[in-house]
């Protein structure tokens, strides 16, 4: 059965319910049709007093084609905690739209491991990404239009680094070249668009802490340079006030539920390469108030989201993570130990053991955070005893238990055994010596090194002068004290997605330095980042419609 | 007081009390916080038995700077046949987002005639318009997209007539080239963005009678043409199906409330240039399913807004109107007589009888489409008692009644005269007689000519020859039994936004034709139509902002 048919097959509870299990009241909701809401932004500040819950970050592998099933394990495990008796909840990132009508499908977990209503999720959901498009595009606009009416702030338009944004996987706005025609539509200059996802905006709101916060740190956002290098920032253009104002209501986070039942907050969803791909601060905190243990999942393999998630969402907004859970496959393993797709339903018990390690260096990165480690071992049909046999051992090895789950075929009761074992973990006393892996202070390029040789067991990483001489610029600024955000391909530790397992000793080169002073970290480029994908040739929207009973197709 | 104040300081009732009023029960409502709702689509099948209300339709004289207040008069009007015991509701269109950070601020009418809450409805409100650019902007995708990959249907590149939309005023995207970079991201081209009110889309949207006839409508949108000029539709790139995915909620008509309690659907909001400048079909007859009396806006003059209303809205949807109000102010009627802005305050009697010709012209025209009229004078504190004599005897002489209306200060007590007159029309028998005023199997330049020399007072219409094979080319390809949407100057009878009054002998050139072949008409362009604005020097955007208590200050 598809995800999507057993999503329309479920049955939902009204959204009161689920806000009940929260402890909600009535006037703390926002009811978007019967099985959404937002809770109240104001409701939230009232329980500041409280303290939090756990919180057990969900990461993963290195991802493959074969799919690890991240999202799945974080609903898995909510549902798992609360039939154990735990009020838990799961936090997870937005979808994007644009995706949905190329080859990626749904995004809202799968099996009977979903977020439901998935059409709503995936399609507009809440608006909070149009309201996300529409505050960026602003900003775009009041930068031409200062410039059309006399550029009194001495733009220099060669050196105008705020793109536009759409979510849609549209490559022909990757480059355009805008405002020709004549005097009255503006100065033409180079533009282009990126998928709303990698706006700076979207990290902007998954790191506000509240729409103070938020106003603040879209005024910081740099668009531009003078002809001296000098930054120009939105607030100059007075773009913070009707930004916000356009933010406003998205900023409060969206409460959905799981199939069975338990409260999901889904808000936010920022790229995992050119920013930090975690859901919004303001979900995560407002969860960790209401309930008792809070799953949440982080983007890509531990080496680029978890790493994120720690040293700049966890550290941002004062968060820290009790546990976490490491999400493998028998069949990505398979992948990591040489097989190819086609032939992952045979039993390869060496490939199994050799793709481990690829497991164990995520392992062993995630103890360097300090944070007690589990591994779940995300089962299919097709694998074998002896196959899982290995991912124990050699997790056991490394000193951490490694679960079997079934929540993609038994929703909660498949993902139970993992739930006791987070029980455990966090009820010891090693899980509060959570950190992040290095200091602000540090130079940038020191932080970037230390992530290369650390966690991606690179020997080092290169940079051409101009490179080395923008870091050098960034330092003299004043944003020598941001963290990092690397982005590098998720398919390998190494800037090569081929190079698959656990490869050392390469160098990690950096290619480009963007500045993300409203979100609060320097974007480092190692390797080819797409920020505006294309759809491919036969894409999803070709099956896309509804039936004659008025239903959703062909969205899976 | 300002508008957003009286707004933020009045006392809305929950969604539901309104949809009590309608009788709607609890599940056709899909509430969007508290005092938004959409009505079920599924609930609106099941009301097809039931009889319709009277239909009243406001429209205005020729627009002036000095306003007019048509949707402030819909407003006032709603609530006083409501005081005078008439189950009334108002139909309205939503307004665009892009404008309310440029000089024209919030459209949801003004003083004690507002529907709220009235900064949801100004900006995101229910996401129609997001949803709107979405699907519009999918296809534009998926033009470019099959061109990228082998272009099958063999698009000439220069032909593509589908341009990119955004709901922003946006002079810098009005010509653009797009897809430049190289063979990853395309065939480079001339493109360009439009307004999202500009959208075809829209215009589909709003003449809709269900999902099924959107789909429909929407497969015929003609993308573009191959080297031989036979055009490509929307269909032919699967379009329509995840267009109407993604336009399925928003199809359902939005629901709020008058600051007197009474029932509003705001819903679409299609350019009354190149489009027909009306709020939804479906949210008309909803209202008229649920309502004695329904309250409708046209945009524009009547010349062109109330044409169109007749000619294509009620001729397509099979709706037609009572009565129809036409709004007019002194300062108005005095800037049509030659007074300039700054002399208004003044009293000046001949100019308002000078200025009437206009008002004269705008109440023969609605005359030929055989709707009883009614003329609603929105009074201003400078308005002297001779001023409006002279309106209330020209009108007279015309042989129709004019009322004077004090809803902006006084709400629906200052209209309850108007509400009467519309009481006795709508109560007569002559009331029933509203038609066309050409046969769609006329040829498309007489049906421009007809409208150029009945309602415009012109000698003749004029093309050059490159328009008239136009014109030739869409009759020949089965388009010429289409009505036509003119798209001129809203500030003239003619073509030159300078002459006021009631010019007549003059020519209308068209200048431009357009094919809608999914809303179902052709625009035939007279002017210059700007279909993406911009912003000015000292955009809205640098007041509007959220105050210390989290309010919106400075959208008026």
């Amino acid at each position: 059965m598809k995800d999507i048919d057993i999503a329309q097959q479920a049955t939902l509870k009204p959204i009161q319910h689920i806000a009940d299990k929260l402890g909600l009241p009535d006037d703390a909701l926002h009811p978007f049709g019967c099985h959404k809401a937002k809770v109240d932004l104001t409701y939230l500040k009232t329980l500041e007093h409280k303290s939090d819950g756990k919180l057990v970050l969900v990461t993963g592998i290195t991802p493959t084609p074969a799919g690890e099933g991240k999202t799945t394990t974080t609903v898995g495990l909510t549902d798992a905690l609360n039939r154990l008796g735990h009020a838990t909840s799961a936090c997870l990132r937005e979808p994007s739209l644009g995706p949905c009508f190329g080859m990626k499908g749904g995004a809202a977990g799968g099996g009977y491991a979903q977020v439901v209503p998935m059409e709503d999720i995936n399609l507009h959901f809440t608006g909070d990404f149009h309201a996300i498009s529409t505050a960026h595009n602003l900003l775009s606009a009041l930068i031409d239009n200062h410039i059309h009416w006399g550029n009194e702030l001495e733009f220099d338009q060669r050196r105008i680094v705020w793109r536009r944004v759409m979510d849609m996987n549209d490559r022909a706005l990757r480059q355009i070249t805008c405002a020709l025609g004549g005097p009255n539509n503006g100065f033409p200059r180079q533009d282009g668009f990126d998928i709303t996802v990698a706006s700076e905006v979207m990290a902007i709101f998954c790191l506000a802490r509240d729409i103070k916060d938020l106003e603040h740190r879209l005024g910081n956002i740099v668009v531009g340079y003078r002809r001296d290098n000098t930054p120009i920032t939105a607030k100059q253009l007075n773009a913070p006030g009707p930004m916000s104002v356009l933010l406003k209501e998205a900023l409060a986070p969206n409460l959905v539920q799981t199939l069975e039942h338990n409260p999901a907050f889904v808000h936010g969803g920022p790229f995992a390469n050119i920013a930090h791909g975690c859901n919004s601060v303001i979900a995560t905190r407002t969860a960790l108030k209401l309930s008792d243990y809070v799953v949440t999942e982080a983007g890509f393999g531990a080496d680029l989201g978890a790493e994120k998630f720690i040293d700049i969402k966890c550290r941002s907004a004062g968060l820290s993570p009790d546990v976490a859970v490491i999400v493998a496959t028998v069949r990505a393993l398979k992948m990591h130990g040489g097989v190819a797709k086609e032939a992952l339903d045979t039993e390869n018990i060496e490939a199994v053991r050799a793709g481990c390690d690829n497991l164990v260096r995520h392992i062993d990165n995630m103890k360097q955070f300090g944070v007690p480690v589990l591994v779940a071992i995300n089962q299919f049909v097709t694998d074998s005893e002896a196959e899982l046999a290995v991912i124990r051992e050699i997790s056991e090895s490394s000193g951490v238990r490694a679960e079997l789950c079934s929540h993609w075929s038994d929703g909660g009761a498949g993902t139970e055994a993992l739930a006791l074992q987070v029980l455990e973990l966090t009820q010891s006393e090693t899980s509060t010596s959570c950190h992040a892996l290095y200091d602000n202070s540090e130079s940038l390029w020191d932080k970037v090194r230390t992530l290369a040789t650390r966690l991606y067991g690179a020997a080092d990483i290169t940079a051409d002068q101009k490179i080395r001489n923008h870091l050098t610029m960034l330092e003299e600024t004043g944003y020598g004290n941001l963290p990092v955000c690397i982005a590098k391909t998720q398919y390998s530790f190494s800037t090569d997605p081929t190079l698959k397992g656990a490869p050392s000793g390469h160098t990690i080169p950096i290619r480009e330095v963007h500045l993300s002073a409203g979100a609060g970290f320097v974007v480092v480029v190692c390797g080819d980042i797409m920020t505006m994908p294309g759809l491919p040739r036969d894409p999803a929207a070709n099956r896309i419609r509804l039936n004659d009973q008025g239903n959703v197709e062909g969205l899976f």
